[in-house]
């Protein structure tokens, strides 16, 4: 029986040439001003143990590939074995883990290493502020309002009443539709395109990203045909809203979209008209979540997951990827599977299918 | 054995502040003339039941935050509970609910409250007509034809040989490639672009549409190496086709891929190259349909379902969401699943396999 | 038991009016010089048999539509019934079909038949070659580096820094980032962006696609907010990738994301930061790779299905359309189902599901 469903043994990833360079390549991502190590920890808001506070540190990079000068981490426990041959500067680590430093190299401990690092990299390379000014080929209609420090790229184009907040960056060929109001501090990509739309402050639109279009909404007549339901709703996007490239957010056909404070969406998410998010959830790649859904606060939904319309899901539900959701969803329920069920039941069905599978056959009666 | 299987109360949903306005906020949805109560009822295609004819109506909104001189609906059962304390100058309603109407609440009656519902908000907002004009930054080449009553906005590119019909309206960033021909009334979202295209009349590309493009098909030489081939097709859509946002639709390689009048695409469709579908036709959003696929009239295909290639889907052909269709699907057919087999064989083997999935495992022989 | 699962006839396809013409609408495919049908048994590398070498070709066309002058293929049995009928004036055809050749019709005989034919249609429609020069319209940084022979169309948007190799296409609208490397040849369609890359050469991106963005990376804070990544890697394009319309490659974190030489990705599809991909690979639409995963050569994904992050797919692997590959995956394996298993398991498993489905459920215990 065992030999049918021999366990895949997991292989290490093997290092491809060419991908293990320290990352931050300076044709790309220049340095910002160096920090000294008692800084990068203090940053991290971790403790030095070992080595030199004083010690320059230029840049970042993965444990198999940061060099002198370079800062790294270890959070997963699975690349424990890197830290042996690292040559990095000095590791960003747990508590829990820091005992497995080799000698004499410094590491910054701290509860979160992950987020520490990040700290550590944005100081070394800062999110490019706008340099304030508007391209001369930006088409700028006399009625929106631009505020100070903002940056208009080639091309992009400005309709009329619309506002961009204090600090803007709108990127190349972006499109700011009439009406749309951009809080501070907003980023807009490269062929973004808003419409129907108030944004909060911090608002990130990745290139290609499209907000605020026309609904997949229409009736039926007895001929048969379409004809389409006017979406007379906006799209709410609340501060520090982040949407990935070549994702879709529809306006509300009666009511508004709306994207609570903090939700990121991956690239080529569908967003369909009246669905509501609440603050803090993470929709992956290719997730589609239909018409007039709800969903709570901090939901995580994996890559190519779906939700139909018309469901409640709760606060911090976690939906698998590839799933299909079709009914409410409670608070903190994981569900996976299409149809979606709990997730152990799912795994006791895919189970018990895979059992299934290794019968032979029952005899035809 | 009940308990396990426990059915999901189905919690109501709960409105969410700012989303239970009404839904014309004027910033976007600029009103467009008054209706009385009794032009309504006519435009609804319904009997005004209670109410003054000569009533002004404003607005159009949904039950739960409609107000007065705006009109609502119902036309599920599901929300008969909101008809009680709507606040509606009257609603569009089915003669089987007329009943349910509360004492004092005008009632206009028809068998498609849907319906005569949008033709009122459509009244009420009007799609924007063109705005006859080349904006100075478009480029037009010499070889095109434009014709009248044509707006086309900044920085929109027209191509050589390229014919746009009267009243069609093109948007900014917009590419109408070489030789695309489209019909009167088309609207072309911002950032759109079209190639190797005959479109009819009142064709909708809504922002980031592509079509025409070349599609995925290539040769394989006996060293390994992939040689395109040329795709020599173009992309026919019929009168009324829609087409969502970043939705794509490849060009045929030596056929046409044709989409049928009244087609709807939803966002981040993929079509094909060879693709044929009818008339009517509804692709909800994510949906994809690989290349020769053959599609009948009236087919709807639900969120992120997908079709392998060279199938026959007949007319009326119902395709449920997250399916995998990998064989032909006879005229008026309903399935469902990955594989998709006929919906009642696949909800049987969903209900029997989360049966299986209750039963403890049987011991290991 | 049979009637149950009554195998569905699979119906041959019925012509559509209007999609049988001759593929190449002079509109859209002018056709280039004519060949002679023995030059064009040369150029598909085979063995004209019958048949006057002198005769013009002028074209080409599928079986049931192509006319005098037109050279069709064969390549699949399923469509041997076309050769009866066919006014091709000759079709390029595999020797163990050879003799099923009607009497009189000439056949140019390849093992290859679709390559060979690509190959006559490619010297007939030549890909066009760039018209050298820059539209005044582009925006061109004075810290770009331009080639020779390139061509840059209407609103193209090159930045500091950015170098376009001799011979590269631009397409309307096209942002190439600053920094960005173009080999020679390389193909940029309209409203396609690229930012922290590097392509070698003969690359391609069609319409809209999107490389270089941020990718998804957050580390989240002990009061549950998201601080952004800073994602300092780039994207690798070998020679010869292709990137579909509307498609999305994210840079890296802490490595490269890499595309390996001829690999192509068709629409829609997402690689997520830090994917490494080998050569010759294949990704059909809306295919979506999670962060992490290494990719061997050749590895060929359906249309829709995904990979987990952090996973190793060997060489040759297979994946089936609709697929959730969450574990490793052998050089020359097969997978299919969500989860993915081996396809024969996966295959196993569809059938005992449908048995069991056909059975009635057991009395309630």
């Amino acid at each position: 029986m065992a030999r049918r469903r021999r366990r895949r043994r997991r292989r290490r990833p093997r290092p491809r040439a060419g991908t293990d360079r320290v990352a931050a390549d300076p044709r790309f991502h220049p340095a910002g001003s160096a920090l000294t190590l008692g800084q990068a920890a203090t940053l991290a808001g971790g403790t030095l143990q070992g080595g030199d506070p004083a010690l320059p540190v230029t840049g970042v990079g993965p444990l198999q590939a940061a060099g002198p000068g370079e800062v790294s981490f270890l959070e997963n426990r699975r690349y424990l074995r890197l830290l042996a041959e690292t040559r990095a500067a000095a590791v960003v680590i747990a508590p829990e883990l820091a005992a497995r430093m080799p000698e004499g190299l410094p590491a910054i401990v701290t509860a979160q290493p992950y987020l520490g690092f990040g700290r550590i990299a944005r100081a070394l390379h800062p999110v490019p502020a706008p340099r304030p000014g508007i391209h001369p080929t930006a088409v700028i209609d006399p009625a929106a309002r631009v505020a100070e420090g903002v940056e208009i790229g080639p091309y992009a184009v400005v309709a009329a009443g619309a506002e961009i907040g204090a600090g803007c960056l709108i990127g190349p060929h972006a499109v700011i539709g009439a009406g749309v109001v951009l809080g501070e501090g907003c980023r807009i990509g490269a062929h973004a395109s808003l419409s129907h739309c108030i944004a909060g402050r911090f608002v990130v639109l990745h290139p290609g990203a499209r907000v605020g279009q026309e609904g997949f909404g229409f009736a039926v007549t007895p001929e048969g045909r379409f004809e389409t339901m006017p979406q007379l709703g906006r799209v709410l996007l609340e501060d520090a809203v982040e949407i990935g490239a070549n994702a879709c957010v529809d306006r509300g056909s009666q009511t508004d979209t709306v994207l609570g404070a903090g939700t990121r969406l991956d690239n080529l998410v569908q967003i369909g008209h009246n669905v509501t998010a609440g603050q803090a959830c993470v929709f992956v790649a290719q997730v589609g979540i239909a018409g007039s859904t709800r969903i709570g606060n901090g939901v995580q939904m994996g890559g190519q997951s779906g939700i139909s319309g018309h469901v409640e899901i709760g606060d911090r539900a976690q939906i698998a990827a590839q799933s299909g959701v079709m009914a409410d969803v409670g608070p903190g329920e994981i569900v996976g599977g299409s149809p979606a069920w709990p997730m152990r039941e799912t795994l006791r069905a895919f189970a018990a299918l895979r059992r299934l599978a290794a019968k032979p056959p029952a005899k035809a009666g």
